[in-house]
């Protein structure tokens, strides 16, 4: 199960002088975290929300190593209606989130089997 | 809230050909997925859980530019307490991952303010 709150504890974490660090300061994590937002934004466009023809480009152009590309509607729908947590018919960046560390941790598991 | 539960429609589809994929195929937002599993890896080691120490040095070590360095122990046990959704006093993947997607969507909404 995800951590489903933002715990006030991590959120107490000032996010430490992000502004100022350029992309060759960063570590590789952090580098693959800003990816994911920079990913998303070319997506989603200054709306900060992926209408589903936009997801599935998103996953068939960018996740194709990771996710069978998405040819039939039905198993858009479903996979949009899963991740869809607000039910506003778009994914925002929490949701999609949702979808990238659900993918990962499969990855993960994939490697390292119980 | 994330998505809390593996959905059967997401890990329906199969993990596509991954284990033949070299990381120059990968796409950026793969290629960073892949980081944070090498990343948890570099201080999990072969056991695939983080003890509070090597939490600390990860974030200590990886995050600085995300999370304020960690000094004092009740900052650690606060965290580590969030994070440890199984109270096995270990942090496993799906419980990292947890926190790199909090931490991400705090850095999303640092540059997209609603």
């Amino acid at each position: 199960m995800w951590v489903k709150h933002s715990s006030s504890s991590v959120m107490g974490f000032c996010l430490n002088y992000l502004l100022q660090a350029s992309n060759e300061d960063m570590s590789e994590l952090e580098g693959g975290m800003i990816n994911i937002i920079k990913v998303f934004h070319k997506y989603s466009g200054k709306k900060c929300k992926l209408k589903k023809t936009e997801l599935k480009e998103l996953i068939n152009n960018e996740m194709s190593h990771f996710i069978m590309k998405i040819h039939e509607n039905d198993v858009l729908d479903q996979l949009f209606m899963d991740l869809d947590q607000n039910r506003d018919l778009e994914i925002d960046f929490k949701e999609f989130i949702g979808l990238i560390a659900m993918v990962t941790s499969a990855c993960h598991d994939l490697f390292n089997p119980k």
